[in-house]
């Protein structure tokens, strides 16, 4: 039986700022990643996106981010391995916090935007976040892109791992991801984004932009909530998955 | 056998920023309430305090306050009761991260500054923190002014409290702490101050200014661990207390 | 010839937040309160924003608020009347030189949320204030609301004041507006709000909740930029007015 | 006549929170760079600081830094050009309002921390500073690192600049400052730094860590306010430079 787990990052909301279609996309995914109050979120968003997340019974995972809210955690910032590891553990331990008071237990962390770009290639970053990750709980899932030193980090410290894969952009033949900036970095048809996600789950390869294959360990994939159709593509990928007898379901340890 | 709590605020150092001098009073004191990064602390802070805290083998408790760094969590906000309850969660959260990944076990909860006075007279205030503390982990005791709401609010719950008196402060013949701004609010010989803490702890009285008895329940004293003489005090109040045959030792439940 | 000024608040977007339908609300208002950066807003929205009112002619305002961005500065904090006009003095700072930057000047101040009722109430505050706002520059317009103690300072020490009204809100026969928990608090029906308005602008005078006639000067109308029809309800009352002979017009000195 | 001005980073307490000793230090400078509430600094020090320095009639600037309090404006942060234009226009706006209410002028900017390496490196964003400074105020003086892309930003827009050289950093032999890693990068004797201050001020050279003499333009000099011995290092270099016969002396235009 072939199985996949669908992620979404959620909870990002600010006082008053509203983000994402949470509840909707809720219906589509099998894991969250609950924004902590650094890059995004804040106390009541958290507690507000935990009590759904439960509801839907998806598994609950911390989104640590840079401390730059005005940037969304998006640019880079230079912090030392030391500092990122304390970041990553005040926001993990956040969050267990509303977790554990709403009666759930916390599964997963996966970092977010350029924490998660930064730990895919600096293993002294990469290391920091795993060690951080296995010292509040040694039975967290590491979430991380496929092939990074993130996972290679999550493995290496004894933490049980999820490679992240993309629907909806296209792979180099070294198995990086095509730069945003280049003209064929998007997969806009859903069709083709299911099509990438089922060969990666059924025969663990990419079709990449150079038209070879490239052997990928699809353990997660990620949906994105914002965006004008994002409920519809989450909709239709889950849709498209179960269809071919792929079953959506979250990472069990 | 007579026992006593001293409890200090610590780790209230932010970034490059020094606040206090931690090492020396922790020498002295049985408890400390670890800033939570909202009115102070910031991670790193946090982990290094922690790893003091355990290293002295004192109580650890989390130090909440209002996301208020510029005014150190000494003004008043007008935060809902679910707002306060999130608040506090949320720090408590954070500093159980590092406590956990340093070894040891958070004991206790003491609300910071304009939070702890408005918890001591606002029973909607103070059932909300009581319930975030419950929910996050029933075993925590809540310290709170001794005869105030938050005590009452603890006790309500279920959850163990401490109650808080002052060394350096005199009491009103309600019970109230004598106003700052009054000629006769602050106790400055340290002989009078261990006076003082001897009689709550050894006759659960306090002197009023007025002159009368107040029946008191001091189950920790208030360290103040900023200020010029501060590890003087702390020092001479804690040899005053077990020349006395007052055990200066942490809350056990 | 009659005259009212139209103002709304702008520019509350912060990061990747959306608030607002501000290039939309910007063909019905004359007058713009730009947040600063403390409440809402951030330096390149506060920029964008600068250049939007610009372009359209309105009079440019800064709209300092509480440093609270999660509660976006509805939430009252207990601040020093000396804390008060330095937060306010650094915000007009801040837009003033976007304001210059863009080849504009600056017109008014009008204190957001929590700020601008504690302003109307607290002489102390609103002196504060007031005193901030001539010292950056005197000829700046302060605008609070009709009656209150902000419009009072602002007078008192020699600044040119425009007294704001609702057309959205009732009034007490003290001339005070309704709590917005009563029932009859809120005028949803356009028809109405214009009505009121054009009674305010035409007779000085306003109908109250109790049926009394309230003599209230009107020099310029909050209008929302939020809520779903904000863009429909701008209009109609623009309108409404042009149409009885009223004419919108930013506040001149 | 030779003359140099000698400038120090200030105001850069914040809230409860104590750094730099600046009183002390106003009496050996000629000209101030005040933090702005970025990296450090929050209103009400901004006005205390800007009174100060009118006090002591020294070249008063503003010194914007990345938001990273935390990090004290010391960690590079990936922001655009644009970011970087809106960032810094916006510090130097709030620090204005508060000379001018005081009744002086602001007379200069210097980037903090990271921004003032990044800036001194990279064109793109010490033009975006450049820029950001002249809209404001053309008449504004650009302090920089001697040699670097600020200095030729602001050059290239029209700006006045000061070059800024170093008394306690020694220089490589392209121009450089010798990395603070590198075992002979300080300048611990105050003599030898009075010595290279006065060889580039009369000489307009260097000695540099290889031997040779480097041409330097030395406008300005960056004296440290805090460290143990902050205040009789500055006493001892305005002293020597001033029995030397060089003028200590703010910028003039």
């Amino acid at each position: 039986m072939f199985k996949v787990d669908l992620n979404c990052d959620m909870g990002e909301s600010f006082g008053t700022y509203r983000m994402g279609r949470d509840e909707e996309i809720l219906n589509y995914v099998s894991s969250v990643n609950i924004a902590c109050g650094f890059h995004a979120g804040d106390p009541s968003t958290m507690r507000k996106t935990v009590k759904l997340a439960l509801e839907k019974n998806v598994g609950i995972g911390a989104h640590p981010g840079f401390q730059d809210l005005v940037g969304f955690g998006r640019r880079e910032m230079s912090l030392t391995p030391k500092e990122i590891s304390d970041l990553v553990l005040y926001q993990i331990g956040a969050l267990s916090a509303f977790v554990k008071a709403e009666g759930g237990k916390l599964a997963h962390v996966k970092p977010h935007g350029a924490l998660y770009n930064m730990a895919a290639k600096n293993a002294a970053l990469s290391d920091a976040i795993a060690e951080a990750v296995y010292q509040v709980d040694p039975e967290l899932i590491l979430f991380g892109l496929a092939g990074s030193e993130l996972i290679n980090s999550g493995e290496k410290i004894g933490l049980h791992t999820a490679s992240e894969v993309f629907s909806d952009r296209t792979y180099q033949q070294d198995g990086s991801l095509t730069p945003r900036k280049d003209a064929d970095a998007l997969i806009t048809d859903p069709k083709l984004a299911v099509g990438q996600v089922l060969k990666m789950v059924l025969e663990n390869k990419v079709k990449t932009a150079q038209g070879t294959d490239f052997i990928i360990q699809a353990d997660t994939v990620c949906i994105h909530g914002d965006g004008e159709h994002a409920v519809e593509v989450a909709q239709f990928i889950s849709a498209g998955l179960e269809q071919s007898g792929v079953k959506v379901s979250k990472i069990s340890r």
